[in-house]
């Protein structure tokens, strides 16, 4: 089958909205919605660097949206639309392609989202979303607006898709066929907290997705917000599976790891919600560690004990 | 370099716009513009497909760019922003860096468009452009507006830029430099009618833009539209350089090739200004040529002769 008929099976009857003319045209278009920036944001997922190709092609499907999801979640943005470019092997057959698209069709559902339009193009596979959402006009969530005073909060556990990465990767240790389970699922399916991150610029001064790892991604809100933030360690919450995974290394794993797509942000020191303080900000710059009170060094991907 | 550092120095730059946050946050953001319509599409092209890895980085840039403005102008949107997806192979150079970015960099000034945000990943070199613009509220022109009584009218030149590609896939004839010039640089650099374009709402009922092919695309508005298409073959506007490329064939060849990235669009039988008419909308479906007012056969992109 040729890109119309990939299109015109697969990827039609995912685009409800009016504005996406069935995909039947050279473009879409989103009507002004007044009170509302338009937020937006791309990412692109690639084969053996963010999933592998053997992987179940929905969960490849669901992560390649959900990427982006994270980012609106993180900017507290509601998602609307999505732009989808994928880059296909020669030869995908249409059980791949009728299973990726289930995919497509259950996280529309979950997240009340639809397909826009895209593009198709040949080569190793990969997907590209652009994701786009909608805010109360100048209430963005930016990675800019940490000031001293504030609690540092992440949503969810850190580390866990790291976690799974490695169980694929063959790290044998003696998890449970549902510990296991678990970590590999939070690697192929991130969880990020959509629901939450509708109404972040309630409560958030400043936020970022955790993608990059924690403290790197924590690093681009304080050098943007020109603070420092200290990170309390023994707060930074870890599932008791990552725990088990990695032992006394869990920590640092944890932290310098990536793809977690969950939420990190800085608000007022009496916020409560569905978030772990795990921190504070102060004057100057950089991201710090402390265990029970006293700096210890930060580590790096390759680090492994402290 | 990574990914932070080539976004620094390269993308950063060009990435005017306040929404667009100098390339540092998670998302990007486009204010509510009352009154308008947000145009939006996207279009990749790869290495080996629509270009040479060998071809000067700028003019790869400016391709790039170039497919999605044509888009925007084929539906009478004024470009305004864009986004970049980028796929480079390992240990790209810094000059190839510098050279694509000054590439963008003078679009920009040339269309009057900023990047708006972006990503980057590792692979054989794909660039996928989203451009977003503007159009006054419901007057996006669509492929599904033709009148019967409307005639058809096309912008610019068909066929140059295949007729590029085929030379330099080595086909020799006897042309001279420019006019070996004028056509590679039409299939290297798209020249859509973007000025014209951002008013075409006035003049058209229904618009494509021409990049599968003048009668592929003509087909699209045609099934779009639900009328017949008829298009006068003596008045496809063809170049003198493609002419003397292809001598007899010339005709065959240019409404079945591709990659032209000029308007075709329907529109009252008395509409003027720089487009050229070429056919005329009956009642019926899908396209069809004459020759003198009388019906020939389709060519399809392997046919020579008529």
């Amino acid at each position: 089958m040729d890109e119309f008929d990939i299109i015109a099976r697969y990827f039609a009857p995912l685009a409800k909205d009016p504005g996406a003319l069935s995909l039947k045209d050279d473009a879409a278009f989103i009507p002004p919605r007044p009170g509302f920036d338009l937020v937006i944001t791309t990412d692109q997922i690639t084969e053996d660097t963010d999933f592998f190709a053997t992987d179940p092609p929905e969960m490849i499907a669901q992560k390649g949206l959900r990427v982006s999801l994270s980012d609106l979640a993180a900017k507290g943005a509601a998602p609307a639309f999505y732009l989808l470019n994928l880059t296909l092997p020669q030869g995908v057959s249409e059980d791949w392609l009728a299973a990726f698209a289930s995919g497509l069709r259950r996280d529309q559902a979950e997240f009340d989202i639809s397909l826009l339009g895209g593009d198709m193009g040949a080569g190793r596979l990969a997907i590209a979303v652009t994701g786009f959402g909608f805010v109360p006009k100048g209430r963005m969530v930016k990675r800019s607006g940490a000031k001293v005073g504030d609690a540092v909060y992440v949503t969810g556990t850190i580390g866990d898709s790291s976690g799974g990465l490695a169980l694929l990767k063959g790290r044998a240790v003696g998890l449970g066929e549902a510990e296991r389970a678990y970590l590999v699922n939070r690697y192929r399916v991130p969880q990020p907290p959509v629901a939450f991150g509708k109404n972040l610029y309630d409560t958030a001064h400043a936020s970022v997705d955790v993608s990059d790892g924690l403290i790197a991604d924590l690093g681009h809100v304080a050098s943007a917000s020109g603070v420092r933030i200290v990170v309390e360690s023994e707060r930074v919450p870890l599932s008791p599976e990552f725990k088990a995974l990695w032992g006394p290394d869990a920590f640092a794993r944890a932290v310098a790891a990536g793809d977690d797509y969950q939420i990190a942000f800085t608000a007022s020191p009496d916020s409560t919600g569905p978030f772990t303080r795990i921190g504070h900000v102060v004057a100057g710059d950089g991201v710090s560690l402390t265990v029970k009170g006293e700096l210890v060094a930060i580590p790096s991907p390759g680090y492994r004990h402290f």
